[in-house]
């Protein structure tokens, strides 16, 4: 039997036994593939089977296990990919999947548009971290919103996103906002002497992303927020792969795959390879010193998975984000390095000299001696 | 102030202290909503906050809590919707979304199109459960799938449902394999008799999803099958506006929601209650004494939640599937009651006396007694 192309799965099972560590992985073996009795599957089928190429006990009660499968069960489609990466048996407690061999990413995924290089070229920014603000709250007016637009802009700061909860609500319509706040933008930037760039949010349902993605860019916007989780992961490649406006990803809705230890998908592999692959030009992920749980060390990984060389994918930028305050940013700058886009919401909105003179402190920490 | 149209989310949150408890619940106020430290929040947006109704300690460090929620946060956004309800509180710990009251389903979301009495009508079926398989394996070539499809047909299920691994791989591409099973089952029918839905995989890109459902529909299928949460959850309600075909819904890749006990969505307000109203026809979920975790009382509750009043929408289908044997159907039958469509794979494939006989073996349990 011709095997085909493969790639490799490493998964981590929890058990008490190496009985049940391996009935575990055969039950992958079998779920993720056939999904039928091994013994009912004709031989016509047979090359669909997945193979178990290691199982050993990593600590006590955890095993990692690779089991290899064939691409025919792909096809070229990302979305059965994530099925088989993780779709029966996500119904299963203590699986964890750890990796994916780079050889799937490279065949299937096609990644950022822009990257970090992009971004950097259209700010004119080539070594230093970028700034990020986000555009809220909700229940604003247009006007309102459009406003805070051109005082961030004035500041300098050099990217602007719509907070992820600015969807197409009466209080500043989806298109409405897009035109003024790009407007706003624009007329900042005159002011700051620098380009500023504007991500709307995008975020809406599966079948409408695309034509949102369009209008976002026919409407003056320079880029987009959107929650992959709640879009459905696929849709980010495919408005990637329109290549005409970067893209930041947004975590919201996706923790139940990343919180659990044992369980779900290991976050380097979420965030750090799948997003990444999928084209997401910016990542934004739960800030260590933040108000979320992910330690600096988990962090400090996150970086490295979004920025290590990945056969031939361009890089993501990451984006920590959620508590990061101005005085904080040189020790994040220690933590993360140059290769970052810090947001800082909130705390902006929270200096007493106004957001646009906050901006510009912002911005001239970031600027300050490295370019 | 106008407090305008609110709807309530019940959440649990698990903490050691009223105080902690006190704490988060505020947290998730704040977070869901306008999410920047409140005296930060302009006057203009203070109709965006969300109100904490109660909080009480339900079991020794667990905490119920009732949150109400401006409409004008959600404009008519279901996924801004599921944003609200579990966004970025989904990266924080030891939060379950309990509940959410009906007036936002009924506002927000229209239901199955068909439901219980719509399938039961195309099945001349008025009261007794149905039968539901699945083709397999992957792998398979599309005429040998068809010859399957027309065995099952011959032995007159009711439902015959592509493996929802079957996607667009070259070896049986997806309008190949339509085409085919769809005329398969037509000429089964002819054999047995009777009634005989074809539903194929239509799980892809967000993107393409539309499509897929319509193509489907024009090749002749009479349903489809769909894993809302590979696709992004909303899509599902776009196809059911279209009031073609009867949808059945598949769970993979949203275990990571319902496997936790104090995180997540709880199971019976995931599948019961949200995917009811996002129009599924046809709820497939794992069985007690399947081969996944859930517990019978959860299957009973499970059922319960897709068939209960619900605000005028439609009963979904209660789909139990997962290592159902032919000789447990009965025992299945008085669990779970007539509103049931029982989904047996692997085991009908295991029959020594093969597919055609073990359906109508299948079939006459269902028939038996009621009818």
């Amino acid at each position: 039997m011709n095997r085909g192309e493969r790639f490799t799965i490493t998964y981590q099972i929890s058990a008490d036994s190496k009985e049940s560590a391996e009935k575990m992985a055969d039950r992958i073996r079998i779920e993720q593939t056939v999904e039928m009795p091994p013994e009912t599957v004709p031989d016509k089928a047979a090359s669909s089977f997945a193979e178990i190429l290691s199982l050993k006990e990593h600590n006590p009660g955890q095993w990692i296990t690779q089991i290899s499968f064939p691409f025919s069960i792909i096809g070229s489609s990302i979305t059965q990919f994530l099925n088989v990466l993780y779709g029966n048996i996500s119904m299963l407690e203590g699986i964890l999947v750890k990796d994916v061999d780079g050889l799937l990413f490279k065949k299937l995924f096609s990644g950022p548009a822009f990257g970090v290089e992009g971004l950097r070229k259209s700010l004119n920014a080539n070594a230093r971290p970028l700034s990020c603000t986000a555009l809220k709250p909700v229940g604003l007016s247009t006007p309102d919103l459009a406003e805070r637009a051109y005082q961030f802009a004035c500041g300098g700061l050099d990217i602007i996103k719509d907070d992820h909860g600015l969807a197409d609500q009466p209080s500043a319509p989806f298109n409405e906002r897009v035109i003024s706040c790009a407007e706003a933008v624009r007329k900042g930037e005159q002011v700051s002497g620098k380009k500023t760039l504007y991500f709307p949010n995008i975020t809406t349902s599966p079948d409408k992303v695309l034509d949102r993605f369009h209008q976002a860019a026919d409407l003056g916007a320079d880029g987009v927020l959107i929650c992959p989780q709640l879009t459905g992961l696929e849709i980010i490649h495919t408005i990637a792969g329109e290549k005409i406006l970067p893209i930041m990803a947004h975590p919201a809705f996706s923790g139940s795959f990343i919180l659990q230890q044992n369980q779900g998908v290991a976050i380097r592999l979420y965030y750090g390879k799948l997003w990444r692959a999928l084209g997401a030009d910016s990542i934004i992920f739960p800030n260590a010193v933040g108000r979320f749980a992910f330690t600096k060390e988990t962090c400090r990984q996150l970086h490295k998975c979004m920025t290590d060389p990945f056969d031939g994918i361009n890089k993501s930028f990451p984006t920590p984000a959620g508590g990061i305050h101005l005085e904080s940013v040189p020790a994040m700058r220690e933590l993360y390095g140059n290769d970052t886009i810090f947001l800082i919401g909130g705390n902006l909105y929270q200096q007493e000299e106004g957001i646009e003179a906050a901006s510009k402190e912002f911005q001239k920490t970031l600027e300050g001696g490295v370019q």
